[in-house]
């Protein structure tokens, strides 16, 4: 039994976790910590989990999260996770990440995006991309796992295959839409119910931090214009993304090696993947469309933002550096309706 | 390992109860049939279960049932699983009936609700209510379950520790609040998207066929005022029951008998249930708050209309059914958000 | 032309004032105030007005007010409006209070439900609760209205026609639900989008402060029983009035009086009303059915809680203060879908 | 006034007319036609009309039409217009229609893209595409106008200003997501509302009969890649426009043109249009992005499908026929909450 810690209980990466895990039958939450929360049952911050935990929300300690876990997951927003993890690491405890710290590669990238100067940069090289399709083969020995952003999982995982295929110099489009779940618990004018409900909008045009993360990941053989928005509903990323082609691109052939990956779905040409049919997997969902009169490749790419784009993936990690089949506690089917 | 037969595999009863047995550690789902989907693949027909099951839809045959199955779950529209569970019941196939033909025990009442004769009344004798709270102690036997109607879950669990209080001798009010995935899979004016979204409306009032069910399984000690609403989501029930007292009653004290229960949360007074926190699991939530002005207690409960009031019940009554631990399968929490 | 002045704009109760005035054909909004927003365009705070004005937020001031304005419509939180409108009454500036500082004729009242002494007594005799189908004889010469809640609206409306019929002698079950801009425009945790949406929940059960503003223009005639709830979409609320008859009510000639009513539609019996159809209106729908099995009358209501809740009907009494067709700016349909 | 005929009574084209121009100061609807609901009154068709019409459907008549009204809209599918505006303008009655029938100047191109002959060719020329901003001068003396497409309006807006600018000899990228209004009335598997709540996808890549009109609008200068997609609410399209530029773009100046234009907001750089500032409205906002890193000029633009896409932009063709003032009736803001 992997014995679990997370940090930072009260967001919904978090609370997430906790949901997975609790009905993982190889790995048991047994510590939560949150400053916020300390002292609070868990099931308090958490109603959904009434009759399944008992646990307590504790402050941070190092030294009993080393005693009592196996592994650590990370869960606090972005930059403010380098502390944590420096500190654990410090101590060897194995660490799972699910905040941006530990995924750009290049100290000078982070501080140009985050706006903070990166205060553990000597763990970056350690740090593996938890990206199973991709980091398969060292994330079993890994000690430090970065969680990839949710739009990154969208987009690189369909773009990965295709970086050898005649693609023209020009950059990729990724038009995304997410749930609002993807911009935390934090309260916002934009999110207040009545001001988000019925609309959609575009945000961080030309901005996103995402934007590098994609491009490091896709060996910056391509460029990418990220354009992110938002719509009414609760969970779940759609991708879009146009290709321009520099001569006949073999899809089919090429997504192909999705084939034995147990969490990636290609449905085909002209099959066109929903938010629905993800809904609370691990899935990455996969269709396009070749427009020949225009010479763009359509791809179409769905995830659930916060599991398959989130705690559902930090798990998967979490079962190949545990040695563990790596679909445990994730063979389950999307809740549509 | 309990090998399950579902009847009727296109609906929303059908399509959940695959999702919940695909998790289940005991439990395969062996054969689907479908009259208007037989020989498709069911990934075609729940695009949510790709590379999670290879299962195709068959023809309705008892003799295959019977010989591939433990138990089989029939998930078709009301009326129509009489035949079919007849059919079951005479070659001694064990059944779990999600449909509301067997709940009613007088055929009577069901032709005057259901405006059809009941075809198999000699069944209704057999037939146990599937509700775990009041039945746990026949459900190891039954070989016919008649699973409860997702309304009456959330009304008679709440109620039925009173039925010895002081109430007043005038109906109880129940005005409950259903979510779309309630009316099923069928089309109609009504639920076509724009037509519902942002919209709330009553139905069926004085009229809607779970009120007998209900006064039933309450021993027709009370009469309700059972007043359906559907609002604009797809999952979850909320009930509030107004209850006139003749008497001050020991409202923590009669909930005490919940403390065991795997899937039922009291909340306790002054603490009201939300759709949200049960969303996707089989938990019955209740809260409630004594209105000393007016006499009346007003008593909140909250369920997942398609697991705590479906689907997961019915897993857990076939739990129960085979000697396994009755939460098997169903420990998971509320996915919120 | 009435000039109009708004105090408080940056609220949604102002900002469909707003929206109501830009397009009224007798009327123009000259003067919006408000302390967080002085000095910024309308259209900073409200984009939706973008082309439509050209106002600029002022600071409050009596004098300028009193100069510039007809009348004034403050659109402040509860226990605030005291002091705007007694400031302005003094200057003898006519006043809508879209609020509810003078809708409880008992200042001891007042102070119970709202925690904080009234500071204006003097004014609450003088206050007319501005309901035209109760009150159309006296708001043609009234200098300071108060516009009822929007809860009172959809329960006084369909119940004021019965309070001579032979009702039993207990509390009518007022069961509603709101959509979330009722709330406000205020933050918080519940009402966050990814908490609120596909969510239900009742709260403030026994305590709500417009209990005794019903029971109040009901001529505290019956006791009622109101159980507030919201629902995951806007605008709309939908009233379920569960009455219980001691002898036969004429409920179709009862309501035969507001056949003349602008905007009250009855639909009849077994025609029950939807959010969706007075969405964006001033109309309260009703319709009802007698459950002759339990004794019960339900009665539906619906209204928009912005408009013929709230900003709608404070136009309306505009109109009859200023000798206009009440109907005036008014006249419009649902926006359904 | 205006007297206004509309064929097609049922669908939410016409029944957005009705609303609409029932506040219009200066046009009634005097006949509704619908062979499906002929002899209905339009109340029971269009519940949200109650109190605001007595009209009752007619099967459709030139004769009548004709001599009743000054100009009729026509509001029914796609490839059932034809034959209704043939009818209309051989007794040269003024109309309206719109549906896609007279969008395309070839009929090669409509065969090719509605799978049908067109069977009134010679009504093509005479067709004026009723987009305001490029064909004002000649509106006023059109008596057949093709109301555009609702996505070509969303995208031809802020395009037309760009096309003598320096583009890249690309296809520009138009990702939209449209409310499900704009599926219409039909009932289908995909918007019945369990399956697209919560949901997003996209459809019809590569194959949207909107592709050829916004090209055609477009002087044929440019290809657009148009992505259409739907997410989970009723109303508004939000189109995302991806740019490649040769050269730089004054695109401030190149929208000072629409300085004048009551209905086009130019929010400027960096400022991004929501769906929910022109819920309910005519007005299409514009705002956008230019990202030097990659060369692309990204800009947003947003309309209500319904008002600006549709039937607002069809009264204001009417407005401009008519000689009124071409914002008569549809000087209102948006809907927001």
């Amino acid at each position: 039994m992997v014995r679990v810690g997370i940090v930072g209980a009260t967001g919904y990466g978090a609370r997430e976790l906790v949901r997975l895990i609790t009905a993982h039958p190889e790995a048991d939450v047994v510590v939560v910590t949150s400053e916020s929360a300390a002292g609070k049952p868990l099931v308090e911050v958490h109603p959904a989990f009434g009759k399944l935990t008992t646990l307590t929300c504790e402050p941070f300690s190092v030294r009993m999260l080393a005693e009592l876990c196996d592994v650590v997951f990370v869960a606090v927003p972005a930059t403010k996770s380098m502390a944590f993890v420096s500190a654990l690491r410090a101590a060897e405890v194995s660490v799972i990440d699910i905040g941006p710290d530990f995924r750009l590669k290049d100290p000078e990238l982070f501080k140009q995006h985050y706006k903070t100067e990166h205060t553990a940069p000597g763990l970056l090289k350690e740090a593996v991309y938890g990206l199973p399709i991709a980091n398969r083969m060292v994330l079993d020995t890994a000690a430090l796992v970065a969680v990839p952003g949710c739009y990154p999982i969208s987009i690189i995982t369909p773009l990965k295959p295709l970086l050898d295929a005649p693609l023209a110099n020009i950059p990729i489009v990724a038009d995304s839409i997410s749930g609002i779940s993807g911009a935390g618990k934090s309260l916002s004018d934009s999110y207040h119910f009545p001001e988000m409900n019925e609309n959609v909008r575009a945000y961080n045009l030309a901005a996103h931090r995402h934007t590098p993360e994609i491009e490091q990941e896709l060996a910056n053989k391509v460029m990418v214009q990220f354009n992110p928005h938002v719509g009414p509903y609760t969970r779940g990323i759609l991708t879009t993304l146009t290709v321009r082609t520099a001569g006949e691109i073999p899809v089919d052939e090429l997504y192909a090696r999705y084939a034995e990956e147990p969490f990636v779905r290609v449905l085909g040409e002209g099959k066109l993947p929903e938010v629905k049919y993800v809904r609370g997997t691990n899935f990455c969902d996969i269709g396009w469309v070749m427009d020949k009169r225009t010479g763009n490749l359509i791809i179409v790419s769905a995830i659930d933002n916060l599991v398959g784009g989130t705690a559902g993936i930090a798990v998967q990690c979490m079962n190949l550096m545990f040695g563990h089949d790596e679909t445990l506690g994730l063979q389950f089917g999307g809740m549509a309706p």
